[in-house]
């Protein structure tokens, strides 16, 4: 039977996917051997797949990294240890004939949202994860946005502060990810609870236990929410702005906090976008850590689609 | 001969050319009469058309107005005295059987730039007129962008501040546009000039004149420009971040300070930038105030190409 692999490389997991047409048929986690600047990865992947082929014809391999990609080559992905790499090639060496198709691990999550999951059904939408880090992907007329440079949806480093309050990891102050990622919620809560009476002087300051004690009245984590809530909806407005799309869909760790944090965002988004997008629709996630799988699965069948249609003529 | 028509509607001036393919044959410019809510723009407008018709024959009028426009329909177009408004309607019933387009005017500008001036050559970027207001548009896969209701490029209202210290026009606070507009530079250089030595306290406060006089030097004056130029690095940065265009091409009157305004805004915007996204291309709009009309004659030209194409099949 002809499948395709899905494949998301993680800096701590890689998770396989074997489909057959839409359905995943078998799955994988691996460790990533972060070891010798991630030289040994690809072929961690390669042993996988090889062992659940089974009897199966590899069509194509869709494959997701945590860095911009332009044409199967990475221009860099740090959590991995890579600096520039052809993905393509590389995974040619392993699977010669195979059709390859690589994007930004974040721009897959998004194709699985559209295709499956909490984006079904929008022809446009931002999709922003929402996790230790936060980025994001752009679907417009039913299509992925990869950009001039495959950095389309870089969400994360939007700038809310203008005082060089809070370094991001990519070397710029005040970025979205410093506020509203789970890491910034934390900072947050680290600052408020200072000399407050608050569970979180009791608990560990996790971005979950401030969204829970939040929901049970705990002020102090209801002040972090409500700060979290304004850089967020000031960035979800900016976006907006720019580029209108019919939906807003958030994913990633930090949206597990569900429709308590999703009421509190469109509500503010909704006092701070221009009049005419302020009815731009919001939705949770659906496919949790399994998007990027089905979204790159997704994209190389529609990468060996074309090539099969363009054979034909 | 065919002809068809390219109208920029404006709150002061209506710019109407006539086209014989790609080229201007003529052009003039009315009055806007904003009395009785707008109600006589479109016969005014149908009237000069008529006059400027001779012995061609319409094929389509193309229409740029100052609002969100969803299928020809202008949700609101505050500039004009105009709620919402089927525009494609109001033109039939002067021009029965004449295809029509209608388009927001920057989004028109927008197209006009990428078909004829700083945007031609780029198959993504986003424009950004500087002028009493700030506006945009979004060109993806050489196509425009406009948006699940008609607001793609509405750039001018992303929020560079939190101290609720500016009030815009479309009621929020800090939007770029009261910073980096004409109207934004005055603000700041009427706050910056009290009690200091700065040629601001002797000639008009214009934008013209801080971009004139920072460029001779006064202190002064370069504080504002260097005030504008941070702001609108970040809401380029931020648009840039989202969507990853090829390019930012920058319109409209503020533009007209050229290379020494763009040099600065490029240098702190590749600062400012996620590091994938700072070899964004930079150019200055080309095409003036005629971008409007150029953008609106290709959009109804399109649509033509289209319908003709379907009524082939």
């Amino acid at each position: 039977m002809e499948c395709v692999f899905g494949i998301d490389i993680g800096g701590t997991n890689i998770k396989i996917g074997k489909f057959h047409g839409d359905e995943m048929a078998e799955s994988r986690q691996v460790k990533t051997d972060k070891g010798a600047a991630g030289a040994n990865i690809i072929a961690d992947v390669a042993r996988a797949v090889r062992e659940m082929q089974g009897d199966d014809v590899i069509a194509g391999i869709g494959v997701g990294v945590p860095g911009p990609v332009m044409d199967g080559v990475v221009l860099g992905a740090q959590n991995l240890g890579w600096k520039e790499l052809n993905v393509i090639k590389e995974f040619e060496k392993y699977f010669p004939g195979v059709v390859i198709r690589v994007l930004n691990d974040a721009n897959a999550a998004a194709v699985g949202e559209w295709a499956y999951g909490g984006g079904a059904g929008f022809s446009s939408f931002i999709f922003m994860t929402l996790g230790t880090g936060i980025g994001g992907g752009l679907i417009i007329n039913n299509e992925l946005v990869e950009g001039a440079s495959g950095s389309t949806g870089e969400i994360g480093h939007i700038r809310v502060g203008y005082h060089n309050d809070r370094l991001c990891t990519c070397g710029l102050y005040d970025c979205i990810e410093q506020y509203a990622s789970a890491t910034g919620i934390v900072i947050t809560a680290n600052r408020l609870r200072v000399g407050r009476e608050t569970i979180l002087n009791e608990v560990e300051v996790t971005s979950k236990n401030v969204f829970d004690y939040a929901q049970l009245g705990d002020e102090v984590c209801l002040e972090v929410v409500n700060n979290m809530v304004e850089k967020l909806a000031s960035a979800l407005a900016a976006i907006t702005n720019t580029v209108n799309p019919e939906a807003i869909v958030l994913g990633g760790g930090v949206s597990k906090a569900g429709q308590f944090l999703l009421d509190r965002v469109e509500k503010r988004f909704r006092e701070l976008a221009f009049f005419s997008v302020r009815d731009t629709k919001f939705a949770l996630a659906k496919m949790g850590n399994a998007a990027g799988m089905y979204g790159c699965a997704y994209e190389v069948r529609k990468k060996i689609c074309r090539l099969r249609s363009t054979a034909d003529r």
